[in-house]
């Protein structure tokens, strides 16, 4: 794409009230624009980070055999009093029709999917079954000063499992965990798998967190056999004993990306939800939540990946891999530039061309806070040995190539 | 796919209260669930249409420079009092939060993209800029019977475009058109375009309709030279001499799949969206609006390409493009089936494998509900020959075909 004809700008100032770093460099940089606290729109760049990781998951659900469904946001209250949530979930945004029927907007999906499930089980030669999907989900949180990191609005994946039984649940569990690593270190994330409240029914759930002196969560951390639990269930202190190796407790700022929950049978219970067994006896289904947020996998991905000149995209998601820069306006440099961007149209290289007449710091400030991954320039400069200048983003370096060589190169 | 491992089954009956035509049939198909009135869910083969739907739009909206975006739905309450639409759109959901919050949930986003495209804008060297976004909406509608046609909650594609003056704005418009007309094509839609009111600021809008017998709207229409006007604004009747052509008008049934909103200056107004012009002098920006509903658009194709056994699906959206049954279960005719379907995926041709142990007649009646353009069948008879028998969905007439000339057919 040509920069010239992108609708939006880099700014020098986030909106003063924004005081998460995710949303301050999201909007400068032009991925995001802030409509309200905790609501934000995905602009052109934006929207291309997000749906490169909303592939990495799918991909990776599809794999475990995820097949993939669309529920609506609109869920009416009935479902949420089968099982007591309607009263329960504080951050349920509720809404009334003209004709006075009341809905939440979901917050979360098993009191949709756990009735939708059971029109298709009647038999264990149904299951197991696992559903996702890909939706945008609703939260009334009291505050919302982590930019995209707890929005109002989010995007979220959940996926749900249906087990005969607890073994059967727990192999899935742990193919689960495997792809949420998998999709983790494809976005360029190192996350920890972390022991959680489990709540009334389960010891634990499983958290994936993200170390980061900016994260929301405190864990406490053995590095060097991995034992880690989040502080809402861990008793030990700094310094304490890790009860598995006896090496000494750290504690870490992280943010949670994932979280994987056994749900046993609270919601097939609450929605008489079971199978005829080989004897032909009813069963209650065990079941499972698996859920990954996109929007806040790509604000992680900032709080992360940055440095002070903006943000620094892993390969995987960045919304392009080169930014190809013409430095001065002579026509043998706009012809040579131009030249070079449609071969790496051409080659499926996804290029973003900053063919603006712009002055030379202008293009450099805005590429590193933009943070493509590689920068490519042309001037009167490189132009003299046939050459452009490849610098990638993470590095200092830069070094002289061959125009002829550089399409191979990629 | 393997249908054995597909969770969703054909069903005998869609609910009683479902009085529409494209909701009893994607229902009892297994593409859609009814959550409550007007609130669908998209099980996995409605969804694949759904992508297929939205894909196309995408790619004619691509190519008249739309660039993507995606807005929020929960809307703050100020955007909405700056136009007067909070109390003038009567189909406006309204949600309160914890702290006394008020937001719409999107019904249309001019009051949002407005203001948005408003920081990007300064001079007339930023315009012509057209934004789109594919996504979820809500109407409080007092009545929902009409399917996925008009939902509470729905999938809409608006474009919205921004212009210096009124005559790049109509050239747009024109472009706009083709587009639309392009996009319902490829859906297997037989759209025409329609004047509809304008509001108060424009003559006319205009509506492509496809006339079918369960449409909602009445059309005053010419089949001689096109005359098209919505009853809305049109004081013609059936059997007066067209305006045009002096050819008698006839009146269709018909539904909306899309329209195109001339908006002049009506929201640049009430946000104060300006350019400098060459001269250095404020101009208001002409917008334009554009909406297409993927959803109602499935719909759509359902209401007109279906037969008394099920929905016919146009290649193009259909969910698959073969849909493989096996007929016994010999370990010769399984082992034949299993070959074939792996050749087909190999090839990259989408197949859908029947590779359930079903009598033919409840295979071929779920065949002909689901819709998928090509039905193969492999059996004892055909197996006997090398061969496979190949019916297209819309046609009656069946033919034998040597199994390994099959692939290169597709």
């Amino acid at each position: 794409m040509k920069q010239s004809k992108l609708f939006t700008k880099t700014k020098k100032d986030a909106p003063k009230d924004e005081v998460s770093l995710n949303a301050q460099l999201l909007i400068k940089a032009g991925f995001i624009d802030k409509l309200t606290a905790g609501v934000y729109t995905y602009l052109p760049l934006g929207l291309e980070v997000l749906k490169k990781v909303q592939k990495i998951i799918r991909k990776e659900m599809n794999k475990i055999d995820g097949q993939e469904i669309l529920m609506p946001a609109l869920s009416p209250k009935e479902n949420w009093e089968q099982t007591g949530r309607w009263n329960e979930i504080d951050v349920l945004f509720k809404v009334k029709s003209q004709t006075d029927k009341e809905y939440a907007l979901g917050a979360t999906h098993e009191e949709i999917v756990t009735p939708l499930i059971g029109q298709f089980i009647n038999s264990y030669k149904d299951l197991p079954i696992a559903v996702y999907q890909i939706q945008d989900k609703f939260r009334d949180e009291l505050r919302a000063k982590s930019g995209i990191l707890r929005g109002r609005e989010f995007n979220m994946k959940d996926l749900y499992s249906f087990h005969a039984d607890q073994d059967d649940f727990e192999k899935y569990y742990e193919k689960s965990k495997q792809a949420y690593f998998n999709i983790f270190q494809a976005c360029g994330l190192d996350a920890k798998i972390v022991e959680a409240d489990g709540g009334s029914f389960s010891k634990f759930s499983h958290e994936f967190q993200v170390f980061t002196e900016y994260g929301e969560d405190n864990i406490k951390y053995c590095e060097k056999c991995g034992f880690a639990q989040n502080e809402e269930i861990c008793d030990l202190k700094t310094g304490d004993k890790c009860p598995n190796c006896n090496e000494k407790i750290e504690e870490k700022k992280a943010i949670e990306v994932g979280n994987i929950f056994p749900l046993k049978t609270k919601f097939s219970d609450a929605f008489k939800l079971s199978y005829s067994d080989k004897n032909g006896k009813k069963q209650p289904v065990i079941m499972g939540c698996y859920g990954i947020g996109p929007s806040r996998v790509v604000g992680s991905i900032v709080e992360v990946h940055h440095d002070e000149k903006g943000i620094i995209w892993p390969e995987n998601v960045a919304p392009f891999k080169v930014h190809l820069i013409s430095l001065g306006n002579s026509d043998k440099i706009i012809a040579a530039a131009d030249d070079l961007y449609k071969k790496f149209v051409q080659a499926g290289i996804e290029v973003l061309y900053d063919d603006r007449d712009e002055p030379a710091g202008v293009k450099f400030n805005d590429s590193d806070l933009i943070g493509i991954p590689y920068r490519i320039v042309i001037s009167e400069k490189t132009l003299a040995k046939d050459s452009i200048e490849l610098k990638p983003r993470a590095e200092e370096k830069a070094e002289i190539i061959k125009i002829s060589k550089i399409i191979t190169k990629f």
